[in-house]
């Protein structure tokens, strides 16, 4: 008896709470929300940091300057742009049949109402989200790239590319409609840098050396290693940090017991993405590689980021070692293969193991009501829902950022000069060394 | 009429909740603003393997031991003399008609209650200010302060000078009560610092090669270039990441709708101020400098802090984009018209966008009953008392630095001799190099 | 009259609150619970970067690859094998009387439900401390272990030899119910990573060249200086910042208010063992050595870990000062009298700090109910029990991690041939550079 009077008294308690809520009443739960998405946010920006020493690790000491420089200014252009008009563009209401937001542009509340503090709060959220799309293309057009031309293609994916496809994804487009499943960006925010990284890998070129044709026609090609590996390592301890953040907090609620899935789900296929990466290059190079490593943590990363939530741990144990073996073969094939020049290996783990992981959801996809997949007795449903995302952001982000940088590359050059790509960019582009007062080879 | 009764009820929990909290019960809103503070806190403290980074990066490799062990210790040495004297000068009851506080040295409850546990938690998320305030100084003053004078003043201003300006404005005393407001602390920390580091560096002087004068009578003045620009981004992307903690928890409550605001103005102004110091350099210098560029993220970052919760984004942009702007004439004025050495810029970017940031709240504060600034027809009520703190705090900070600084240099003395200085601090004063192994040109 | 109802409502609503929690509901507690612990594991995962540039910056540019590589991968590897059997051991039902734990192995549950968020939400705040106690292993054996000889002793540690003893500990087994307090893992953690470091520097020996005798049968011994301080140094602020996940979310619960006690007593004890180092060398060495400060903060963490909760603010100062002194005297006593080379101090840090730290509760202990110790009128009753825990996790440790080295040294070999060893590991194990372009000396 006494218990129905306390669980009658709990639900009006939660019926007056929700109806406060309908009336713009700031309630703790909206508290707990907000500091969870602030700190969830935060996490992501360290992320910028990560891809900092990730990338300069990787590339010459000639170079380190520069891309330290793009990593900087992508975030600083990409949150103006995006608070100007990407906010809008992918969270505004529909228009165009669901195909852009159009609204909300410069939006500035300035009462301190529960709307206008879940505005802010939200866009605090996503505009780290956006920061990390655009920054990952900084690496795969790394050593060879005028600076002022990166700085315009920042503007554009952030304001535009980025939150159209965005829209059609987590802003209540048509691709969510669908039953797309993404929890938290392997299509939306990975694949869709990583197609801007290999069209801009393509439309730049490879740098001077990297391929030498041989006079019997045989192309040898040559490796340029990276000139601070601990530093890469940092990066790439602190991306994953980040990525606690990037994950965990997109289930948007500080109130959902599903946060707890997301992190296990994210350190297993994180582990098992590097320990497949290592032991695939130390299998078929004889050696267990350390950038290869490097890249298996992120691949894993990247291939769970969309199923996080609704897969098992043992699949996200699958997810990740496939990510970690993907990618080695990834870099490989762009490499050798299709002799696309990509320094640090961007494309193979941002888009390659962002389509993985979104396709993941299909196969994997272990939570009812939310995405069953294939092996779950889900049948082809959520895959097919899956590969029409795919394909279809796949083709809004490469043709728009491959047109984007054809016409930078018309109108103010994309390229600097064969002896300025010799010398090292941070003399000619920043008038200034990396490593003032270390003897370095600029040649290597 | 359900409504009415839910209403009625959560009305009547309320006071119940009050009620409790008035009697000393530990209720869920102290708890969330527990681990508000607690993570706040937290982030506030990695700004110090910030500063160390920006630090070390921007000076010269032979004295990189020596700016990070002052980063280490000012923090450490501050820690316990901000418990043992600080915190009683800055929150103790107020004492000489309001000028100190003075009560609660060494305190240390043993109860487990809330007033106990409260006090623990705004010590902590206090200390990590006081730390940053002291540690401002080691930029302006390195690669030619002896150790041992670096921890005599530490102990200074962690103790003394910092608790008390503190006091005036956050620890209800006479400026609090003339509506002088700071939210994070442009002046209660920055400017503090800063004032402290400029200081610093003109009672020390310049060091040896900085300002030479030709026998026609004119100066040339010498850069000497950081040693590590990586180094240097990894910190200024650590300060970032430290800020939001900065910023957002100087809510001191968890429950606060503003945290949302904040993050927001925080994240612009700090792109914007980057974005303004970069193309400032550009013009100016026909270089996007890096040094310049970081140092306009902080410019933003310092600018924000005093108007971060009561400014529009609109506003935050303008504020951030003028700090930008104006620490690379800050930097040149000091270097080239007033010829004080300040290695890094602390005293540009601390100091100057400090009294800029306290500033801006009397032009663009835009909250009814907080702050209302010149253009939101506040007239000059606010911009009046920010002024009025702005030269209360210079003028106690400013004078208390110069007279500590002479006081070293004539008991201890506070330089190293030339010779310890061309040879470098790392081997003068720790006797041992920073980067053992690698080839390094010491005169550079 | 008023507040009496308001009171029995609340307690009605307690009570109701209570009951839902038991039949599986996840409340609001539960939602703070798990950001906080959430937000805490995040804080410990990033000590793994700290731990990887402390190593690095500790040891030779020539095996920097080869440290961070050990980093990284015995964080993954740990994670893959403690998932599958650790956690069972650790925190399975109890079996063999309390000895270990069994059941639980690779827990997977795929509901929603309250129990398996919680599960979820344990187990990652659990893997971030079991790969803490993993890693210290690899700064002692730094410079001369073979990679796959590594890779398998992690493997054991994370799935068998930390699982174990923590059972005894924190799974509730037999050192729990005799009154053994270890709040954070002084034991736990540090001294069974401690143990193992001390055991593998004993088996694999000291480097080639550190102890040298001399014709007339004295010995000298070569200090190897690590090749970047300001590396280490950011890892040693990187440490501190994720300590305070590590203890402060050791409440286990966001709703506690020790959390606040917990922080200011880390942050005292990490500042005085700092100053408890710096001045111990200054004295001794005559200079204030850097990297024995670094040791020092660390020392000061470890001491604190278990006491953390227990202890007044004054004692951690004198907690955290002896273990700053105790560190460096132990750095010399295991270097140059026991003759036992462990390159970064691994075992002076975590195995003679975490010992010192566990016996500390039992004399400062000051918390009626929890623990109280020798100087609060407690008498020998706590001390007892923490030497009794000290003693047997010390013989389980040192005598597990002692075989399974001899066993590894047997099978597989343990350390590289001196040809290697004098090489640098980066390129014999790895085949790559750490710092490609930069002029090194790899005999230094």
């Amino acid at each position: 008896m006494r218990k129905k009077i306390v669980v009658l008294m709990i639900l009006l308690l939660c019926i007056g709470f929700s109806l406060f809520a309908q009336e713009g009443e700031y309630t703790p739960s909206d508290a707990l929300d907000m500091i969870w998405l602030f700190l969830g946010a935060s996490l992501v920006f360290i992320m910028q940091a990560g891809f900092a020493m990730v990338e300069t690790g990787l590339t010459r000491a000639k170079n380190s300057t520069n891309i330290v420089m793009k990593n900087l200014m992508d975030f600083c252009l990409g949150a103006i742009v995006y608070w100007a008009i990407g906010w809008g563009l992918m969270y505004g209401k529909n228009a165009l049949g669901g195909l852009i937001g159009a609204s909300d542009f410069f939006k500035a509340p300035m009462d301190g109402g529960r709307d206008a503090a879940n505005f802010y709060r939200d866009w605090f959220f996503q505009v780290v989200f956006a920061a990390t799309s655009a920054t990952i293309v900084s690496g795969a057009m790394a050593e060879r790239t005028q600076f002022k031309s990166y700085l315009i293609y920042t503007c554009f994916i952030s304001a535009i590319i980025y939150p159209i496809s965005g829209h059609w994804i987590w802003g209540g487009g048509w691709l969510s409609e669908l039953g797309f499943h993404d929890f938290a960006g392997s299509t939306v925010v990975h694949s869709v840098g990583g197609w801007a990284a290999l069209m801009g890998a393509i439309v730049i070129g490879p740098r001077i050396g990297k391929y030498i044709k041989s006079p019997d026609g045989k192309t040898s090609v040559k490796a340029f290693p990276g000139h601070s590996i601990p530093l890469a390592m940092l990066g790439v301890f602190l991306l994953w940090f980040g990525w606690y953040g990037f994950n965990g907090a997109s289930t948007l609620s500080g109130s959902s017991p599903d946060i707890a899935r997301v992190c296990v789900t994210t350190t297993l296929a994180a582990s098992a993405g590097t320990i497949g990466a290592l032991f695939t290059s130390w299998i078929w190079f004889k050696k267990p590689d350390a950038s290869m490593s490097m890249n298996g943590a992120l691949a894993g990363l990247v291939a769970i980021t969309a199923p996080c939530g609704v897969v098992s741990p043992g699949a996200s144990v699958v997810i990740g070692l496939i990510g970690g073996i993907l990618v080695v073969l990834a870099v490989e094939f762009i490499d050798k293969v299709l002799k696309i020049d990509d320094p640090v290996g961007a494309s193979s783990v941002h888009l390659v193991c962002g389509i993985f992981g979104t396709l993941a959801v299909g196969i994997w996809g272990n939570v009812e009501g939310t995405a069953v997949g294939l092996l779950h007795g889900g049948g082809f449903h959520q895959l097919g829902a899956q590969i029409l995302g795919v394909i279809s952001v796949g083709a809004w982000a490469a043709a728009t950022s491959f047109i984007l940088f054809k016409i930078i590359k018309a109108i103010t050059g994309l390229r600097v000069s064969p002896k300025e790509e010799m010398i090292g960019l941070d003399i000619t582009e920043h008038k200034a060394e990396a490593y003032t007062g270390f003897q370095i080879f600029s040649n290597m």
